[in-house]
Formats: structure tokens, sequence, C-alpha cells
């Protein structure tokens, strides 16, 4: 199973997805780059998250708060004291290992079987200095989540909103980890889109299971296959310590059973804290009873990174004689390609190019004239672009083209002139066409 | 005219746009965040960017590279020793400022006249250690514009792209700068869109002023008055150390004229330091010719939250009795707001959330039912909405709603039925409506 990660790594790479951060110069700790073609996929899971939690709900509304805050925020939070990890180091070959209970009551190096170091305890945040010279410590957040709580009077204030709500936020967080690795599985820069979602206390419950429902759907719109996804309920003891209740949704990566999502009951414990050590009132008033209290927070969390990768897995497919990925056509970098028939003939680049300059104004397209069509389908395949439009002399003579469906390979024949609405209803998922070559509504399930 | 950011401070920060950074602790050293609204116009800009420059366009590609990168990267590029500041400070008040000529000249603290210190210089950069314990230091990076550099060679060799062509990124980057201010103009963690655009030598010239138009028709398209905006030719000896040419795009902001774009040539600087440092072939190699050297860069650049901020200022306007943003729709964060006219009779209500619920899966629309109709209109102009949508009586006997444009407050009735592609064809600037209540095609400039 390893395999499919080799192999996606290395196609990531060739085609301009995915490359090792800092390269030239040897790499650094597992950091990666998104590529021309990596950026898009990214953007557009983004993208789509954010438009089916904000702008489609009534419920939600978003927030962008800076990385660096206040370090006031990390002590009321409990990550001065509580973010921590244990670093294990061999006293032979001094290589360095994340203390887990494994490692603890062996306490040898699972490297050269040699002794290891008193452990250490250390804070996985990034630390940095604020001001020129001899400026005050703050921290690079490790969670967006913070932003929410101390901004949640802000927004209670300039909005209309009353319980339940949520705040989300979609962004870069930061953590100083052990042993980063997996490719883009665990990173020490990733990006999150979060949601705290604000209820009465005695409503918990109903919520919990409410997101657990979301985040399930959004796996299955993004094209997850939900039986490859395992809830894991995390124990007392080894939850966050804000933590009453938290659900890791695992996928079935390539290198093992690990957290994709999660979702955990935050309790009124950030709000009461925040509100301790500002001294400003964070209570919730109902505009009703007149009744002030710290509302109690479901939070729904989504890796970015996690969810690039998790879509890969579940989209490579091999066939006889090519690799496919299977991406939504929503969330693949281009929803279609433009090729003449043949680099050679001007009539039919000079048509191909201008259906291409006019399809880009709308969505966006690649193009390619280069070696035999059938390597340029290959070539498109490899990337996910969902539909490859061909022109050929048919076109010139009765002004249509071939559009080509990428998993089942079936073509149809579409006017020139009803091109770019065609393609636009395709991806909209309101039309398909089967095997024998006929555009069909999408049966709504 | 100070006047108006103090406006635009106080609206901006009570509907929920822009409120300091960590305001319940008392802020942080000029950080603000982005509320419910400023987050939709700061991605609807981002969002138009990406569209304009990489989805529209056959020669830009995109790219998202980490925000911590080898800290050789940072050697190569000149920046450890190079971006540097001067820190002055007061001996008798202990306030700091950044050392410029005039204040060098003068040797006195500007607020209390008191004997400066010995200037100190400091690297702007900030530091982090990446690692547990011990690890190495690494810096946030100041731009985004290394990121194209040292990945240069994996996107040639991954696209087809050929001379002349561009690499572009949307990203944060971090500046320790001394004294950060005027709202959102100067901050320590700020957004920065960058094409890195590569060039023949030869050719640098023609495309330097290819950009110096591409900058100032998005400032048109953005809507900001071009007569407001004046381009400063940098000298030598103040332009950045890699750069022979330099242009500022300066705005008239209310606390001055000031920087708003920057255009530069880069030479082949940033390629020749990375390929010197880094051992690794860095040169493009013509297809045809089999030449192979380094191109030269053009580099637009603009910034996100000064970007905002001049769309704010230019977007305010005072009637006798009302606040309006003029915002362009495309970037207003609501598209239209829903009214049932009266809130306390149901069969209003019960259409008007029928059309809400509609129009909120096509386009990002606001709900109000608060208070009469008129100041819900003023509530909605206040922030920029292009259009409301009122239910009325008439509507329930005819299937049709009035929409009114927040900038001449004109009305028109539309059949309820055509509500989504009207609001669609009136946001594409397909069509428009006259103070007598037609919709008109806009006329093509």
């Amino acid at each position: 199973m390893d395999n499919l990660l080799t192999k996606i790594v290395a196609l990531t790479k060739r085609r301009g997805f995915i490359s090792p951060g800092s390269e030239i110069y040897g790499g650094l700790a597992n950091s990666w780059d998104f590529g021309p073609l990596g950026v898009e996929l990214k953007n557009n899971i983004k993208n789509l998250w954010w438009e089916r939690f904000i702008h489609k709900r009534d419920d939600v509304v978003g927030l962008d708060s800076t990385i660096i805050m206040n370090s006031k925020v990390w002590e009321a939070s409990g990550h001065v004291k509580g973010f921590i990890d244990i670093l294990a180091e061999c006293k032979d070959c001094h290589n360095r290992f994340r203390m887990i209970d494994e490692l603890q009551n062996k306490n040898k190096c699972p490297q050269c079987k040699g002794q290891l170091i008193e452990p250490r305890q250390f804070n996985i945040m990034f630390k940095t200095n604020l001001g020129p010279v001899d400026g005050d410590i703050v921290y690079l957040r490790p969670e967006t989540a913070q932003g929410m709580f101390v901004d949640f009077k802000n927004i209670i204030d300039t909005t209309c909103q009353t319980l339940p709500f949520g705040i989300a936020q979609v962004g870069k967080a930061f953590r100083n980890e052990i042993t980063p690795g997996n490719f883009i599985f665990r990173l020490r820069e990733f990006e999150m889109m979060e949601i705290e979602y604000f209820v009465r206390e005695k409503d918990w419950k109903k919520y919990f299971e409410y997101w657990r429902k979301e985040i399930l759907d959004w796996i299955k719109e993004i094209g997850i296959d939900v039986k490859k996804i395992h809830e894991a309920e995390i124990p007392e003891g080894e939850r966050a310590h804000y933590s009453k209740r938290t659900i890791d949704f695992e996928y079935e990566f390539p290198f093992g059973q690990k957290e994709l999502y999660g979702l955990a009951y935050r309790t009124d414990f950030d709000l009461k804290k925040h509100e301790e050590v500002s001294g400003k009132n964070l209570k919730y008033k109902d505009s009703e009873t007149g009744e002030e209290f710290w509302p109690h927070v479901i939070e729904p969390t989504w890796g970015v990174e996690r969810s690039v990768l998790a879509v890969l897995c579940e989209s490579y497919h091999e066939d006889k004689e090519r690799v496919v990925l299977r991406l939504k056509p929503r969330l693949a970098p281009f929803k279609a390609a433009v090729f003449p028939l043949l680099a050679n003939k001007p009539k039919l680049v000079e048509l191909a190019r201008k259906i291409y300059e006019n399809l880009r104004q709308e969505i966006f397209v690649a193009w390619d004239d280069r070696g035999n069509i059938g390597k340029r389908y290959y070539s498109q395949d490899e990337i996910g672009t969902p539909w490859t439009v061909t022109i050929d002399f048919e076109s010139l003579k009765n002004d249509d083209v071939t559009v080509r469906w990428r998993d089942s390979m079936a073509q149809i024949r579409v006017d020139i002139e009803k091109l770019p609405e065609t393609l636009k209803k395709l991806l909209n998922n309101e039309i398909e066409f089967n095997k024998a070559g006929r555009l069909i509504k999408v049966s709504l399930k």
C-alpha cells in the first residue's frame, strides 16, 4: 500500500502539484511547496469549503485573524503551559524521537537500540520576538481557533447572529513537531479550516451529532469513500486539555489509518478563560430572557493538506494504459483542455485557439498541441482534467467539437456555440453523458 | 483629510470589517483582524486578482510556497545581510524611531527633543527556531518572491511555459517594522500578491512598460481613480539591492501620498545568486537555439491590505442622509440583501425567506427584517451591498419584487422567477438600470 504513496509523490512532483520546499538547498524538514496544479487543487478545496459552510449557510460567518497574537492569548488558552511534547534522544546515535508510551516502556532507541537520554519536555509553539532588538516573545499560532474566541464579542456586536451560530476561519498554523513526515500528512507549517460553533450547554450533544454528520457529508462531497473513514472516540486522558469529547475521523492513508479531520466539544473553557485573564466580559446575552452566559463550543476541524492528500489517494487509479486522477470536477485544477487534432494544420490550430481563448474567460482550461492525441488525453487524465475538447476537420465543416469525459473516456459532439454552456452544466453536475455519447440530465439522488 | 481615515476605522469596526488584533488584551503592535465582512472584501480582491492574472491568462502560473524556508535562501537573496533597518532610541523618553535622514541630521528625539542613543542596525526578518530544544535558526519570509526563484526549475520542468512567462503567489509575509501604523497600511504581518515575470534581458524595458500598464488597469478594475495615483521613480541608492529600476505606485491616502503597489526590475540577480549558493543549475534553456541563460525578472507587487484600504478610502461617500460604500459589485461582501417589507406579516416573511434561501445558493446575500425599510437600505449602503430586494404586498399578487441599486437609489420591479438571473447579469456588468427604472444593456467601452 505504501507503494501508492510513492506513486503519488512521484506524480505530484512530475506534474507540478507538490515538490519539496527549498529543494535546491536540500529541502527543509519535511516542508512542501504547492506548484501550479497543486495550488489550484488546494484553492478549490478551500473555496468549496468556504462556499459550503459560510456563503450557503445562514449561521456561520467568516474571520481572518492574525497568525501572531498577543501572548496572553496563549497563556489564557493553556498553550504556553500545556502545549508540550516530550523529546527522547539516543545517547549513541543522537536520533530524536517523540516520546510515546511504547518508547517509554522500552527505553531503547528504536533505531540503534542504544540508551535514551532523560526525556525533555518542550513547547511545540514556534517563538519569535516582536519589535526590534529586544522585542517581546510572541508565538506563531498553533491553531486558528483562538482568533474566534478573542474576536467573539466583536462578532456578536457587528452581526445579527444569535445562538446557535459559528465563526469560521481558514489559515496557517505552525507546530514545532519533533518528527514531521509522511509527505504532506504531518507538517510544521500547515493550513486549517476550522469552525467554532457556539451553542447552549444543554444542546451540545445535539450539535455534536449535527457536525459529525456535516463532516461526513463534506467527506462525500470531495469524493472520499466513507467506507475508508473510521471514527475514533478519543478517551479521557488522551484528549486535549479543553475537550470533554473528541472524535477523530481517520482515513485509510497508504501509511495507515490516521486522523484526517477532528470534532471536539470544547465546553465553555476558552471564553471563560479569556474573560478571566483579560477581564473583559465575553458572555452572550440572550435578547429575550436577558440571561448572560458563556456559550459552549463544538469545533469541527479540517486539515487542508490532509484533505489534499486524501483526495489524491482516493482519486488515483491505474488502468492498463493510463493513470487517471478521478478528482471531482469541482476540485480538478483544469476543468477542460483544448486540443487541435494536428498541430501542423493552421486552420485547425486557429479555430482551436479561438475556442480556447473564449473558454478561458469562463473556466480554467489548458491548451495542448504536443505529440499525438492519445498522449495528450493521457497527460490530462493524469492530472484529473475532467473534459477534453478536440477540434478536428469535421469541426471546420460542422462547427462542432469532440468532448471526452475522463473517467469513461466516452465522447460526444457538441456545437461550438453551446460549448461554454455545456461545459458549465457538466461542471455543475446538471448533465452528464453516457457511453452511447448522449447528454443526459443527472438524476437527483 | 485624516478625518476620512477616522471615519473608515470607525465604520469598519462598527460593521465587522476590521478590528484591532488581540483587542481584549489591549491589542498587539498595530495588528488587525478581518471580521465577517472584511474577510469577504479581502477574499474578493484576492480572487479577482487570481482570476485576472492566472486563470484568464496563458503565461502566468500559480504557486504556494512555504513561509518558513531554508535559511540559505535568505543568505543567497541578500536578506540576511542586507534587509536591515536603523533603530534610533531616545535617552530620555525611550521612544524608538526608524532612523531616517531627517532624524539623523537633527539627532534629537521628535517626541521630547531629548538626545538619541547611538543608532543600532538590526535585521527586520522575524527569526525562530525549527525543531525541538536547540533547533536551527530560520526566518519568516519578508517577501513571497524567493519562493518563485527557488521553485523556478521545478516549474520550468513541469509546465509548458517558455519565455516570457510569470509565476504568481498570494500569501503572508512578515517584517519586524519599528513603527507600524496608519491602520492597515503598515503591518508587521501582511499579505502580498506578487508576480515574477521572466523575460530575456533585451526585452526588460518592454515588459516593464507592459506591467506598468497592467498595474494601472488593475487599479481601474478595483474602482480606484487613477488621478489619485502617482508614479514615483525610485532613484539609485534608495532602491532595494537587487533592483535596477523601481516605480512605486503611490495613492493619495488620507495620511499622505504613499506606496500602494510597486514594480521592480530585479535583473537576473536572484536566479544567479541561488545558482551560485546552491550549486544547482537554474538557467533557462531555449529549446530552439539551445542557449542557456538566467532570465531577467520584472516584478509587479500588490499589497493586499493596502488594496483593501485604498478601496475603502475611494468608495467611502457621505450623502446628506446616508453613508455609502461605492464598492465595485464584484468586491462587495454581500451582493444583495433581501427584505420583507414588514416583519410582522407572515406571508411577506415566508415569501421573502423563500427568495432569500434560493438566492443564497447562487450568490452571497444578506437578510434583514429589523426596523423600517429606510434604515435597512442605509444599513446595506454603508457596507456596500449593491442591490437590495424588497418583498411587498404587490409581490404576493404579481410575483415580482423591488430591486434597488445602491448608488443611484433607483428601483425596478423584477419577476421573482427571473431574479437570480437578473442579479447575476447585473453583477457581471452585462446590464444596469437607469433612474427611470428600466433595465438596459451596458454599453461596451
